[in-house]
């Protein structure tokens, strides 16, 4: 199968690899040229329409909502250069109405559309052990199974509608966010309070939630080593922003969404957007008057 | 050992019922009388004091502050009825500044104290599968650990101040709420845009954070059935109050907490305070317009 | 001066009745035109074009971004159809990315852009005794003052740039928004502890606060009575929306703001959002388990 | 009348001042003597039983409920002292649960108990411009009048229940503090917008709320000016506690008073304390990346 990756940061450079490793025919556009040129076995094209001109499955793989619409919509992107029949699966995290806008306006070219967003870090898709949460028509997710198998251990099928797999995935980011944030309040009282805050850590983790996502980044709170960052918190901060966004089309209050907001954005706004998300614990140490060290 | 478990709720009964199969020598009290008659193995006392009165441990398993006041401070309290150089566990949820006050009395009686709240539901207590969270003077600890090796499946000493076990056993329990709520949040969002909550809860519990908290309290969430309560919302809310009290006390804030606090709160206004704190879940779904059914 | 009006909604019903009284010539278009037609007075257009094409001015009063982008951007639309060097005035309340993007089209159209939201309700407009916000180039600032003169009480300058009358104008819905929900939060907790919450009411309006706001606002959530509305809750979750993105772009947490998200979200999910914004107070009343009447 | 009053801080110097200057016998007492020998025209009692043994009238003005139970149930304290039939006024913020456990004590006593909190600052007390919030039995609240009317312009009666008057007063306070974090986010907001502050808050205190509280408050944000505190935040701090344990009484959820709570702890934890509580302007800017200059 001929397969396009537009996309090689953290989490899209390691898909690359296992794309160039695997049997399809991979093509790969990245904005800066030299990360694209420095992949073995992948073509490298002048831009996202030529990438995707003779591909069956196009891939991307991008920060944010704007990076996504100049690389589909934006001249020589995507939508102009995909042949019909064709498909998109969008492995960004994306805000719920973008995916609606890009399900539209495939299909109005004769494209296809696939919403299929990726829970795992980029050591997870090292190992090709990202899980794919796949949204649009049974034959559009149907075409990329074989693309999503050579990235990701499994693909979930979160409903026909091309925002559906959008707010699966934002979910459980708000979810992990969630987690980071009640870790990073409890860290910081049980330290002020003169307890081990590495006993309570391994308590929590290994005894009470036994869950390598509080063994993770509870370690890393107890730590306070919030650099290099896994998965940067102005990132985060975007997801939340887009979760606000779901949970505003569905007339669902989210007050733990709210409360993440304001931490993250605090964060950014006190220079710590590069650090890992995990940086929600220096935010709680802070406000609690607390020595958070250099950023 | 002579031991004497003063509490048979939902917790105190099965420990209660340990205790009995053990080579310790059981005395317990109950306010509610019958309850203590109907357990084979023990001798009933008639008051608080009297059953400690021949104690080398005593344990006490009360729902809150109230109650603990009560049983300790009151007439024919365990204050009162305790030898001197004897040792009084308290194994309730209560608040930090309880915990010191017990600490204080108890010295002043030349009495020993161990703040020893439990993490565990009734089933592990059934199997005597709780952990403990110990703090206080080591030889105290020590006194305790036949009675606490005969409940639970260890022991985790949190310092030696009475209040540390206490905030790191509240703090943990906050964990526990924060995730709840993070479920109940993101189970409305997902449920509103049409996505079918059981494979998203699937994703979270089983591929995300593999944790059987999630396994369990979103299994609740998804099926929407809060009834009977393991560890019923009101106890939640009275965890929270105390916690937002070890966060005055720390000058620590806690934007979740506070949350929680609300959401809790409107539980119990609704009527729900009788329901499994998974109820949660029933808020969230009721403030997202949704039918929340009989309760 | 000839005036366009485009929009004859609650607010700009009041105003055209206003400029048709001042010695302008005033053009109206409104989408429903019957609306348009029962007013004397004025030429009636038959599209924004048509409108703003021998307009000096052209004010837009419409309902929000989706409303201002259709007449603005949409064919036969104001860009379309203004002179070079004619002003733009929009005076509804709007996300300041949208306001941004205004600014930058009619400069490239050879047309001048000013924000101009309004303070005052209806009652307000039918007086002429409105505040206009204004930012922008000063002598697009200055094109506009006789219209503006027509309507309003007074001009107040917020700055330079498109965004900045915006901004303001949120910021002062915001802090409406704010004593609403304190007043909601205040009247529910005195009313459930048996105090009388007209005296309450009469003390904080008249006694401390001294404000007609506050007299406005508390009057009604006393009351319980939030219908007809006089700015309907579905526009203030809109405002807050907006506000909760112009805090996304400064890096300004606001926790208020989330708290107001949340609890107009959820007023709308329950079926009030016809109501006055006011109904916060109804949100707040059935949050605390009370009887909230009929919607 | 003969009267007592205890207390002489910010509050109660002012009061005594006037009472002294008033037909009544005046005897007061302070922890601190020098403060009470430094007043014409009263007689300094060396306890707070001495002072309560001749008065018709006990008036408490103190910082919160630690001070208020040292004074009435401690050693020499009013609740000895005190004659029968005499009434306690309790003119301090303190819990509703204190109020209602003094109003049981006193009657247990055959003393009278009033609930008697006040509303104004200092310069309010100077003048004899205090408002008197009252709740009681009826003829407790006559038996004070006169005490009253020394120092307030008016008595406002909540109630027959002693809690109620320190219900309405805390509830009173929230509404306050709510108003000063609504300004210290919008004035935060518009200040990272470009936008002139004091432009904006002269819009806000004069054109859209008319009010001397956002005159006042708003004044002091704009400025930067938190020193000297006319009201300290640990103080502020210590009504938004109450106010919670008022709402927990009530099962009243109370969202904005959670945020409250968290923002004033954080300023406490940063130093902050002792500032007016307007200092929440500073807690805003610093969370929004500014420079929140020396404290």
């Amino acid at each position: 199968m001929r397969i396009a990756l537009l996309g090689l940061g953290s989490m899209g450079a390691p898909m690359a690899a296992n794309l160039a490793r695997s049997d399809h025919d991979l093509t790969v556009w990245n904005r800066t040229r030299s990360k694209a040129d420095a992949l073995d076995g992948a073509v490298v094209a002048g831009s996202p329409a030529e990438a995707a001109a003779s591909a069956d499955v196009v891939l991307t793989m991008l920060s944010d909502d704007a990076a996504v619409e100049a690389v589909v919509f934006g001249g020589d992107g995507v939508l102009a250069g995909m042949p019909r029949g064709a498909a998109h699966a969008s492995m960004s995290t994306i805000s719920p109405a973008l995916s609606r806008r890009l399900g539209a306006a495939h299909r109005d070219h004769g494209q296809r559309y696939v919403a299929a967003p990726v829970f795992g870090r980029p050591d997870a898709a090292a190992k090709g052990l990202l899980w794919v949460v796949a949204s649009g028509a049974p034959d559009a997710i149907d075409a990329c199974r074989a693309a999503f198998d050579a990235v990701a251990q499994g693909v979930i099928v979160a409903g026909s509608e091309p925002e559906q797999a959008t707010v699966m995935k934002l979910a459980g980011n708000f979810m992990l966010a969630s987690a980071i944030e009640a870790m990073a309040e409890a860290y910081a009282l049980v330290r002020r309070h003169g307890i081990d805050s590495a006993l309570f850590h391994e308590t929590m983790a290994s005894r009470l939630f036994r869950s390598p996502i509080y063994e993770n980044y509870g370690g890393m709170i107890e730590a306070g080593r919030f650099e290099p960052a896994g998965f940067a918190l102005t990132h985060g901060l975007k997801d939340i922003r887009y979760t606000l966004r779901a949970s505003d089309e569905a007339d669902a209050p989210m007050p733990f969404a709210g409360v993440l907001r304001d931490r993250l954005t605090s964060a950014v706004a006190r220079g710590w957007g590069a650090s890992d998300w995990a940086a929600l614990g220096r935010v709680a140490a802070a406000d609690a008057g607390g020595d958070v060290g250099s950023s």
